[in-house]
């Protein structure tokens, strides 16, 4: 399983949670677009200095969860209305292990100290998971969330524990889910095409591109069905630049 | 429930640890010993500086836990062979909710940030809680050991929130535990009875103490039954001091 955090201001956090990992036998973290440069040397990170100096940086979050199949938002909801499923965190144990047992990635997204995540951050998430906390003090300390989270994954849904292996798919009913990438690729060349053809007017296309996205998580196409729809696009595309229709 | 920090060096975790009280719901916290001097006013109490402002500070971890019927201690004990009941932290929350239930008061004591709580701290509590962590980096942050703990017990064990009242005891058959300040009420006439009889060499003083304490909370007599006993060995001390048997 990745942990994903983006832009953590304080690089405190950022080890404390590379801590929490450890304790919960987590061992991928990557870090979008952190704020201060220094952070890989955090002395929060008592016990897993080597699993912060080998957290990935990215500058996109598509591009942190690009080989998810399962990417799952945090956050308090009670300001807003989602655009995902929302599940509670003593709920989501078993959705993780099914991912995993059918041989999918999951990562797990938490937002900057302040804010969380926002709207266009949650359009790559699948899912959203809300820690229940009391209503009149909902937001947490960054490494707090991701330790509640990690210890109820450790606990309820165990093969997520590092070093013990992913148990033997018994019977994988669904192919693999497409991975973030995937979907992101899929997503740009079916809003190249929408263009081409003209069906997207300019003023409209950040709107559109939140929607597909949110679109594309929704119907969750498996990876090979997703080449197929991806190759299907590809052929459009190509037909209406080579060709423009006359109507 | 109370939350009870031992001699907690740094008030930043504090601070953290009233956050993520106030985050589940809990309002009692009491800090025994701590370090510095000016931990009410720690910034991490983000959205709990009140809850801060009301803990309680004691000189010594009895006086903060004698009004408790439950006296819960957290720690990994990879390297200690515990001397009371252990369980994990995910089997805690039925325990809590039967002793809430039938009236009780629960503490979930926590030791220093490098060591944890000592043997001595200990032996005021019925019983260890350990959070399942990876045996090859057990060793928490505070801030998120508690908020783990909290975030298990606000999920599981419903009644602890504040603001929800406890349920009404349905079927209430073993009357109230003792508190842990009445069973060392009870521990200092039991030893000085002892001295007193010439049971126990001075030399064997701190021991005795140690293992009598123990011994009170594996029986755990209820209230009324404490008061018995307490009153039998009042009457034996003082027929001990008054008249000094012959042989």
């Amino acid at each position: 399983m990745d942990v994903v955090l983006v832009s953590p201001r304080n690089p405190l956090n950022i080890g404390a949670v590379a801590r929490a990992m450890a304790n919960f036998g987590f061992d991928r973290l990557a870090v979008v677009a952190p704020f201060e440069p220094h952070w890989q040397e955090a002395s929060s990170a008592v016990g897993a200095e080597g699993l912060l100096q080998n957290a990935k940086r990215t500058d996109s979050l598509a591009e942190a969860v690009a080989r998810c199949t399962l990417v799952v938002g945090t956050g308090t909801l009670t300001y807003r209305k989602p655009e995902q499923k929302v599940v509670s965190l003593p709920a989501l144990a078993p959705l993780v292990q099914q991912e995993l047992a059918r041989g999918g990635r999951v990562a797990l997204v938490f937002g900057p100290e302040k804010h969380g995540l926002t709207r266009e951050d949650l359009s790559w998430c699948q899912l959203l998971v809300e820690i229940p906390t009391d209503p009149r003090q909902p937001s947490m300390n960054l490494g707090h969330a991701v330790a509640v989270c990690l210890y109820e994954l450790a606990t309820r849904a165990l093969p997520v524990q590092s070093g013990k292996p992913a148990p033997a798919p018994e019977a994988v009913e669904k192919s693999p889910a497409a991975s973030s990438g995937s979907l992101d690729l899929l997503a740009g060349v079916i809003e190249e095409t929408m263009t081409a053809a003209g069906y997207s007017p300019r003023s409209m296309q950040a709107a559109n591109r939140h929607d597909l996205r949110l679109l594309l998580r929704r119907l969750a196409p498996g990876e090979r069905d997703t080449r197929r729809i991806l190759g299907l696009f590809r052929r459009i595309l190509w037909r209406l630049k080579r060709a423009p229709a006359k109507d």
